[in-house]
């Protein structure tokens, strides 16, 4: 139960989450919420009573609540399609966005962003870049988000130049978990050198991850090799190669990671070890910033 | 039903499945016949009980049946263990064997082999080049078996002198079937174009293999890639790689691909595009002319 009554809503709406922030209109969260009910179990017809379920106990007495959203309800597949916009642009608010009315919300669905070469969209992502550029104005650099689909992006005078997205995350987490592999690499622990030594070989040398990921398995066979070390080999393997992949980026340019934890602290890890100029931004509420920013452009609007 | 009563068993004991061939004393192949009582599925008591029931019509009379296995049967998980022979070795045979006799039965279990530096095992495979030998005698060169875990084998005077092992077809599988390129990938059809571009980029260039897989759905998504360009693009990139990984195998060596259909097809298209000196040995059997080898160490012991 909230404690005031919401000025706004701000969500997060994606693929298999939805997590909603109760705003006042100072910017101060009332109350947060989560639920399952992702755009990847919706039907177009199914999110206004998700929303309405979420919030029954905040909803005004009359007129409608703005809701800002941002996220994959904004695919094709989603709630209402939200057009990609096109690089170079800044990320896309509330002018941008695609509105709904319904019972009694006003919602606002940001679009994602879309480069043409090479072929590369983000939906979501753009709303935490708007929320790093809000927590560091005139920010001019690398945004590198980690993830199931890890992003680079290279920003500068508030836009978003270019961007590649790596599949690195998800790659890590099939490996991982479903493939001969998993036998090797699940336990609690890790290890900094294998990881470092992983990332160092992977740089230098791409190809040699393919050869290195069912060695992991021969390894804890003949040599019984520790979950901990494979796991942190298996990650630096991956991540490297994607260093060496995403160099254009993070060659001679401040780079800031949005994430200190996790896959975070081995992004910045293993950018460190190359001598990059790098530094982490806290994602916690990143998204919360990039909503905030565009429920302020809404109000700008109507004021 | 077998017309004749079978001298002896050839067995291919894998961790999904069981093929079994009834074999004549000169070589005919009375029958075949498979299960899916693969490794994966049996505890330790459970195997004789599979034989026994595959076999039922054809026992003897009296006496034993000579049953010659290779694969995960073989495994520290598996009916016995057949500890790994080391490289440099021959294929194991009859005599490096662990020997099980059961009921009707008298089987000799085929060791894999290993390799310390770098670490790797095969278990199944080493009879396949067993195969290879015994159908082109003398041959010196690379044994490339492709599959779910690909091999390549150095061969010299009838010995493995090394051999690393590639997870591209998992890799495929997995991000084909699993992945968000799920979405993009799945037509029944084939682009040779773009698998011969995505093959040499990846070659020349492996870590873009990283920077490209996330670009097939971004494709899709917006230039309506179609999925049987998708498909032959993400197996170009990922063949490309291990053929980045596996230049010292097939460089300046005759390569002899163990399989002509689909995948076979696809490292022979790769591998004469690099102008290696490469051809395709059918599939078929090669196993079971493996097994046959062993078995005629086996009479020559027993003579």
């Amino acid at each position: 139960m909230a404690e005031t009554t919401p000025d706004w809503i701000a969500a997060d709406w994606g693929t298999s989450h939805l997590r909603l922030w109760l705003m006042s209109d100072t910017g101060r969260v009332l109350d947060r919420r989560s639920s399952d009910q992702g755009m990847g179990r919706l039907t177009r017809d199914g999110y206004a009573p998700v929303l309405n379920a979420a919030l029954a106990d905040v909803l005004p007495a009359s007129g409608r609540l703005p809701v800002i959203c941002c996220g994959m309800a904004g695919s094709r597949q989603g709630w209402a399609e939200a057009p990609y916009a096109a690089v170079p642009c800044a990320p896309p608010g509330a002018p941008q966005a695609t509105r709904i009315t319904c019972d009694h919300f006003d919602v606002h669905i940001l679009p994602g962003i879309k480069q043409t070469a090479p072929a590369d969209v983000m939906r979501g992502e753009e709303t935490q870049i708007a929320g790093l550029l809000a927590a560091t104005p005139g920010f001019d650099g690398i945004a590198c988000l980690p993830g199931t689909h890890t992003k680079w992006a290279h920003l500068s005078a508030g836009e978003v130049v270019s961007f590649r997205t790596f599949m690195t995350g998800e790659m890590f987490a099939l490996l991982s978990d479903q493939s001969v592999l998993r036998h090797s690499v699940q336990g609690p622990g890790w290890d900094d050198a294998a990881f470092d030594e992983a990332v160092s070989d992977a740089i230098s040398t791409p190809a040699n991850v393919a050869a290195r990921l069912f060695g992991l398995r021969a390894a804890a066979l003949l040599e019984g090799l520790s979950a901990d070390t494979a796991r942190a080999r298996l990650s630096g393997l991956l991540i490297g190669m994607e260093l060496a992949a995403s160099r254009p980026y993070w060659l001679g340019q401040p780079v800031r990671i949005v994430g200190e934890d996790g896959i975070g602290a081995a992004y910045l890890r293993a950018l460190q070890a190359q001598g990059a100029e790098v530094a982490t931004t806290p994602a916690q509420d990143i998204t919360l910033k990039g909503l905030t920013a565009a429920y302020a452009q809404l109000k700008d609007t109507t004021a």
